[in-house]
Formats: C-alpha cells, structure tokens, sequence
C-alpha cells in the first residue's frame, strides 16, 4: 500500500538540517513501491496545519543532492509547538485530515525534544483516530540535548565553527596582548546546556592554550571567583580568552543577560552575555578587552561542517525512511557510539518517549571542579564529533546555493486559523 | 655588503599577515650576498626599540612554510606609534642604534597608514643621522583604507569571512521568519570606512537577497529613514538582515555606540551597534530580531580566506625584499589592478609619502543614493578580492598551526624603556 510522505523540520534549524532532508527525499525513491512522494511542511509544523505542502519530486536530482551544502531550513522551520492532546485535540485532528487528505502515511518531523513529543503524540492519536500513521522523530539541534542519542547532527557542525574561531581568534588576541587587547570574550548558543562552549576546548593543542575560562549554564556565575580567575590568567599568559554560554545564570536563577523577550515555545531570548562580561572586565579590572557574539553564524556555518556531523545527519534521515517503510512508529533514529578508543557509530532506532521533552545537560564528570573548564572525559567525547572537513562548493567566492523550486501541492481542505 | 633585516609587524593582525612574513623571510633566503638573517621584531616595532628580536633564522623551513595558514601575528603586533619626529627624536634615536648594533640595513613595517608613517619618517632620518636604511611599509590591513593600493592584504579575507556569514545566517533567518526572527543585525568592523560592511553585498546571487540595508561610517545615521526602510523590508520579504559598521555615527558625528574607551593611537575602541540597532527595532518596531558582532573573529578567519587575498599577502612581501635589495627607500609594494573585465593584478612600489597617514573611505560612487546599499562598481570593484579558496590543513577537526620557535637574539645595548 503506497503512501505519500510527510517531512517537516522544527525549531532553530542548523547548517546540516537540510543534509538531512536530501538524504531522506534520496533515500525515499529506494521504496517505490511503499513511498509515493515526498511532501515537505511550508514552513514546518504550520504547513501541514496549513496544508502548505512543498512538492519535493518536483525538484531536480541535483537540487535535492546540493542540499547537503544548504545552511538553514529549505523548506521552513518554526518555532510552533502544539499544545497537549487534552488543551487542543483539534490541532491534531487537523493534522490528521490534512494527512487523510493528501493520502500521507509517514509523518518526518526533524527537530529537537519538543519536536520529538509532537511526534510521539501524533503516534499516539493517529491510531485512536482511526488513521494509523508512521511517525518517526529524526534529531536535529546544535545545543546536542538531545536524550537516548550520544550526540545531535548539527552539532559537531556548530563545534567545530566554536573550536576554529576560538583558536583564530585567540592568535589574534595573543600577538596584540602587549599593547593592546588583554581579554577576548566569545559568546555562544546554549540556553540550558553547555554543550557548545565546552566544545571551544577543542581548539586546545597545548597547555596555556586559549580558551583559557569556560562558562557554562550549569555552572553558578561567581563573579569574584571569574574576576578573580580573569586576573591570573592575565598575569600568567599575558591575556585571557573566555567562552560563555549565553545561558549563564547568577545564584539567583537569572540569566546574566536576560531580556523580556520570549518566543513561541515560551523560551527567554537571550543575547548579550559576552558585553556583560565585558563591562565588567572593564570597570573591576581595567583591562582592555574586546567581545564578539556569534549568534546565527555559528548554527548557519555550513562552510567549516563537521564530515561526521554532515555523515550523521545523513545517515538520520536514511534510517528515519528504512524505519518508516518497516512499519515503525514512535521512533527516533539515534546515533549510537561504539566501545574502544577509535570512534565509530551507527544508527539503531530509540522509543520517543524516553527523548520527548528530556534535556540532556554536561554532566557533571564533564565540568571540571573549579567550574570554568571541561574534563578529558568531556574532550574524548566531543573530539570525534567535529573531525573531518566537508567544505561546500563556491561560486564567486561564496558557498554556492542551488534554490529550489518549492512548488505548492493543490489544497484539498478548507483554511485553516492557526 | 650583507646586511640583516629588521622585520615587524603593526596594529590589528589579519588572517594573512604571517603568509607576507613567511614570504618575505622565504624570499630573503634567495639574495644571500645582501642579505643575511630576517630579525622580527617582538610585539612590532617594540621589539627594535626594546631589542627583543626574533631569530627567524632558527625555525625550520616547514614552519616558515607554514606561517601562510596561521592567523594572528606570529612574532607579535603591537598598537605604539613612534610620536613625531620634533615631539620624541629619541625613539628614532634609539631605533638606529638597535639597527646598528645588529647591522640592519633593511626595514620592513608591515601595517596601516600608522605603519606607512614611521617607515617614512625613519626612512627620512636615518640618512640625517648617517646610518642609511632600505626602510619598506608592507600593507596589511582588514580595514582596506590604504591610499594608493588598489587594495589591502588583509581584507579580501575578511569580505569572503562576511560575505559567507551573511549568506548563511541570511538562509538561517529566512527559513525561521515566520514564527520567529524577522530581523538580523550583524555587527563588522570599520572604523571610519566602509569597506568591510559593503564586502556583506558580495552575499548576494540574485535580486531580494540579503543583506537587504547596509549601514556605512560614510553616511550619517538616520533613525526614521533606518527604521522605515526595516519595516518596508520585512513586509515585502518576510525578514530583514542588516550588516553595519562598527563605526556608524549619527548627525551630531557621535559613535552609535560609542564608549570612552580608547587606544594607543587615541582611536576610540568601538563595539555594541548591533545591540543598539536591534534595542531600537524591538522598541519602536516590535519586530523580534537577533544580532551577532564578528569582532576577531572575521578579522582571524584564516579557515576562510580569500586565494586572492593570499596571494596578494604573500606578493607584497616577496617585492618587499625585491625593492630593498634594489636599494629602494620609503616605498610600499601596492597592489595594482589590470583594465579589462577579468581582473589582473601585479605589484608595484608607490612613495610611502603619498601613502602615509591617508585613509581611504569608500567613494560616493561605491554607496547608493539612499545610503543603504553599495552600487554596482562597488560589487566590480570587490567581487575579484574574495575570488578563490585556501583551506588551511586541519588536524583533530581544527586548523593545523605549527607553532615557532622564536630564540631571541642576544642583547647588546644597555635596556630601553618606552
């Protein structure tokens, strides 16, 4: 019995999203006879509330294989998560029509931990519907919160950009520290885990080696204890390299930049943790010093991609379609990684509901004790995940970006409000 | 008559300022009957007048080789600017002695228009105090504003790192606009010139594309005209991404974001326009927005840079010793563009008393009649200067940078303060 697909990516997209769609739609022609098209969410979520369905067999062969050097979501993401069975049972019988309608028995939703609810909610109404459908989570965040999975694609992408420019940036500060700039602070994604930021550790080759503070959401900001760790490090090597979360918290609970701002997922937006730091440097201590934040760049940074970040986000979406045609539900396909000292990993599929809304955090054998560093543990786990180089091709000197044609299915269904 | 050569470093490092002193020390090794070791100076020109020189003599060729994939400044920059001649003839004083202490007859200052300044000013009073010098002012600078040059080493990186960051934030935001962002500020260096935030354009393939408003030091911050032009954009694309200078000002010739810090040149240190921008969009335009400042990190971005602008790096140095084996005093190696649609280029020498203390802004021809965008011949003008890659080599997922030796030279002058 064929079936359509449904594909739909969520949340903060990242620079290997889109390997993943490519794989998945690639992967989906093997089954002919089971899988009909692939239909992917204008905009995620909201296109299949919409019915704004994206035809992806009308894009070319080569369209669909240089999606693997797309940053960004192709098709759409956004940040709209369904509320629970009991508050709105009308968003997913929604769904439900929208997939009757369009004859679609394999529900793909690429995203984090509440993304991977809505899946495994929708696994579970399907059925009582009457509607039974194929829903399969496949991972996808660079904050690597993810539960079950040893590690989230997009991430070592994310970490290697974070490991590169910290050591660039470092050697920059390090010939100007004479007479000029003393401490440089970087700011990074990771609301709640620090994931990121630990992985700036990475760009360490030898000891003294920049960053040279760490700071993680898990950790209470003490500000004596970060001045006065700031100082010695300053008198030791001269100057001072810092990686912070953006989600450093004081011992109050609040984040140290925190802005009113929430978004659809009732998340604080935050931003400016690094010219805190800075200002603070500045009046307490008097050194000089300078900040960057990267924001987006660092989620978007196709052109410095991990190769096993880029192969595990590959790989996710070709075992998202081998799970879905096997008649699996409920699932995720994670990656799994092997004993022994050389990494390796393979992809096993994981039950939603041991991953739906979980955040896995640094563990605590990853910080070290004073709080301002990550363990060897922490480096023999992250080190692997941003090897290889997997540079995009350029055109006139920038990545070059094939654009889809993005053409619309024909509605069957009345408009629908959000 | 062989003599040794003095070479430094000056102001902010590029990602290619180690490729022009790997070749120029690689180029020395070819005229051994005039020229005998390159002494780098430690931390710049501090390193002549405190006597701290580096022996490049002693590192191995592959780690000379290998200074053209390390960012930053290998024997150390620094921001000191020897005072006027009639305000501290001391320091040029004692420049000459350390120069004839260890029989150097060659000067190569690699840096900005500071840099051109003192080249010329030493190559002026060295003849006076009857210990002649080749003095040679090597370009280097992320800021492009050199007079003369048709561009500087230093800056095709740096445009190929912002145009690339554009792009893929651009594809980030766009796909998440939405339910989430609408608007994205990324903050670039340029002080008084816009050269860097107009290299953003080079992001562009097609019409609509980001950036939609570029913000220039050339043009005087309009607040209405700012905020009505962001609002027109995301009505008709759905987002907005805006790159500006660190350096814009508004009517009253104010930084945006000014703080009272400044540095050894009396340059006020700048950072903090793309939380301003974005505070002011969230207040008078409600539209949720993101921003990120690249700081170091574009100016360090080796992992990114421009062939083009290697090469330049890399042929400025090698005509450097070429000029001064010739005899040549107060020149610069400049790069000179070819007529014609396919852009050439060769080196040639230029006085460094036209060069010295000029800083060239963008032409009025290169902004466009609103003030929000670069015009074509700016495109013409910038798209050859990021043409091409030069990956550096990677090792365990980061950049492979093989550190030096740097054995001081023996002192033998009585010590020097600054």
């Amino acid at each position: 019995m064929k079936k359509n697909a449904f594909y739909a990516q969520s949340g903060g997209v990242t620079s290997v999203i889109n390997a993943t769609a490519g794989a998945l739609i690639l992967e989906s022609k093997k089954y002919k006879s089971k899988i009909g098209k692939v239909l992917a969410g204008k905009n995620g979520i909201l296109g299949a509330l919409r019915e704004d369905l994206i035809d992806t067999s009308k894009e070319s062969l080569s369209s669909i294989k240089n999606l693997r050097n797309t940053p960004g979501g192709v098709f759409g993401s956004c940040r709209f998560k369904l509320k629970s069975l009991a508050d709105n049972k009308r968003e997913y019988q929604r769904l439900i029509e929208v997939f009757k309608a369009h004859n679609i028995g394999y529900f793909f939703y690429n995203g984090g931990n509440d993304s991977a609810d809505t899946a495994y909610k929708v696994s579970q109404i399907s059925d009582e519907m009457g509607y039974p459908i194929n829903c399969i989570a496949i991972p996808k965040t660079v904050d690597n919160d993810l539960a079950v999975t040893d590690c989230c694609p997009g991430f070592g992408s994310a970490a290697k950009y974070i490991a590169t420019s910290t050591l660039e940036a470092s050697l920059d500060v390090a010939s100007m520290s004479e007479t000029s700039t003393k401490v440089f602070i970087l700011e990074v994604m990771g609301r709640h885990a620090g994931w990121m930021a630990a992985a700036s550790a990475l760009a360490r080759s030898s000891k003294g080696d920049a960053p040279h503070i760490i700071l993680f959401p898990e950790i209470v900001f003490n500000e004596d204890k970060f001045l006065s760790k700031v100082k010695q490090i300053v008198l030791k090597y001269g100057y001072c390299v810092i990686v912070t979360s953006e989600g450093v918290k004081n011992k109050d609970g609040h984040f140290l930049a925190e802005s009113d701002l929430k978004d659809a997922f009732g998340h604080s937006q935050l931003g400016g943790v690094a010219p805190y730091l800075a200002s603070l440097i500045s009046k307490k201590l008097s050194l000089k010093n300078h900040w960057a934040v990267s924001d987006y760049l660092q989620r978007s940074a196709r052109h410095i991609a991990s190769k096993t970040d880029l192969l595990h986000a590959e790989a996710v979406g070709v075992h998202a379609v081998r799970y879905a045609v096997k008649g699996m539900n409920g699932v995720m396909p994670i990656i799994k990684r092997g004993k022994g000292n050389n990494y390796t990993w393979k992809i096993e599929p994981a039950p939603l509901s041991k991953i739906a809304n979980v955040e896995k955090k640094l563990p605590k054998s990853y910080i070290s004790i004073d709080g301002f560093n990550v363990t060897n543990k922490a480096v023999n786990y992250l080190r692997p995940l941003i090897a290889g180089e997997a540079f995009p091709d350029f055109k006139n000197g920038i990545p070059s970006i094939k654009k889809l044609k993005l053409e619309m299915v024909k509605k069957k269904l009345p408009d629908w409000k959000v």
